[in-house]
């Protein structure tokens, strides 16, 4: 049985302001909620029409018409978790470092953590401005990678002040990549979808890189934010 | 002035069987149509709240809420328009190809459509279960590249046998690609989101290659099939 508060909670930590004040957040589906039960993420209650078979005080068996009032899927998968939002780890400024300037699409955000966690990357810096990587649907594109990378969001022109490493960005003019050595430790800082990396932040760019285009001239002005930051994880790896 | 008949069409070509049968696709969007009319697709029709100034018979000057009513989208943007599909070109085989295995996601067959844009790769198979490419959302992913790249749907098993090249596929136990030598002209193979490359068209492949995964053991199972492209390609590239 679901209580009306549950409900409440539910519906508003769907939103990120009520995810901040309570610090939790949802996330929907067997397989995501076993990654993270497998995790460091502490799970608060888990709402489910068939019973894990865990130890967990906090299961609550619901019917599937419950499950649809509090799941923002068409059709929802058996189950609900509400995790706790965990407290973000010291920042360690050493190995190579995604930085993200205003991204703001919530599939991409989850495709860079996933791209993040498959490269090792530990730290993933996030601008203020951009999207909360525990609105629903950036934890959905995750697919529990969520738990393996480092989240912080910062006041990233100060950040990108304060490291002592080179700091790599993507430009249309940049070197090519292919052609660059590139070092161990770094930041690449990947810009907004729409507006690329902001005039703030390209100042303390050290390294402006570019992926080149093999096509011909009227091609594709850019490739998507993921893309790029896939192609560029993989140069930096390989 | 909309009328009946030209709500009714634009409707039903958001579906792939009248799609087929009068031969049209929808494009949202003055940036996207304005890519599209450059290019050498035909125009039927469009639908815009402004003039384009443009020397068309077949514009239509209609309201914003007129517009409200033919659009997919919650905020749609001055204009639609409605395409030709154009007649499939001959397949050339030689260069680099790339092959879809039931590709299923239109945001993934759009990132794909423009990473062949982008990497130069004029021929785009994909077998009769892949997403049709004039699907609103593929359009709407592609920003004008679906313009540029020759897209054929097949019987893949069928066109991978009489193809006289090396035909790559990823699978988690191929061989490092970052190790191996690519030649200029094959047929790179991307499977389903959910079930990778089948066995009919695996058993074509000549060549398992993989992506290595550089995170800690129990890191995420797999890359989303359109970033590992991204990485494929710009190793056939690079």
């Amino acid at each position: 049985m679901l209580s009306k508060s549950q409900i409440k909670l539910i519906t508003q930590i769907k939103q990120k302001k009520y995810r901040q004040q309570y610090g939790l957040f949802v996330v929907e589906g067997v397989k995501g909620i076993v990654e993270l039960l497998g995790s460091s993420i502490e799970m608060d209650t888990l709402y489910t029409v068939e019973s894990f078979n865990i130890d967990a005080k906090n299961e609550v068996v619901i019917s599937q018409s419950d499950l649809k009032r509090i799941s923002a899927l068409k059709n929802p998968n058996k189950a609900l978790g509400v995790f706790k939002i965990p407290k973000p780890r010291e920042i360690k400024k050493e190995g190579l470092i995604v930085a993200l300037d205003d991204v703001r699409d919530p599939g991409n955000l989850g495709t860079i953590i996933r791209l993040c966690d498959w490269f090792g990357i530990e730290e993933l810096i996030c601008s203020h401005e951009t999207v909360d990587c525990y609105n629903p649907k950036v934890v959905q594109a995750t697919m529990g990678s969520i738990a393996r990378v480092n989240i912080s969001y910062v006041d990233l022109p100060k950040f990108l002040y304060g490291v002592d490493m080179p700091v790599f960005g993507a430009f249309m003019d940049g070197e090519n990549i292919y052609n660059k050595m590139v070092p161990k430790n770094g930041v690449l800082v990947m810009g907004n979808e729409a507006n690329g990396i902001s005039s703030d932040v390209e100042e303390l760019i050290t390294e402006k890189i570019s992926i080149p285009r093999f096509g011909k001239l009227k091609a594709t002005e850019s490739l998507n934010v993921a893309t790029a930051a896939a192609i560029l994880l993989s140069e930096f790896r390989r």
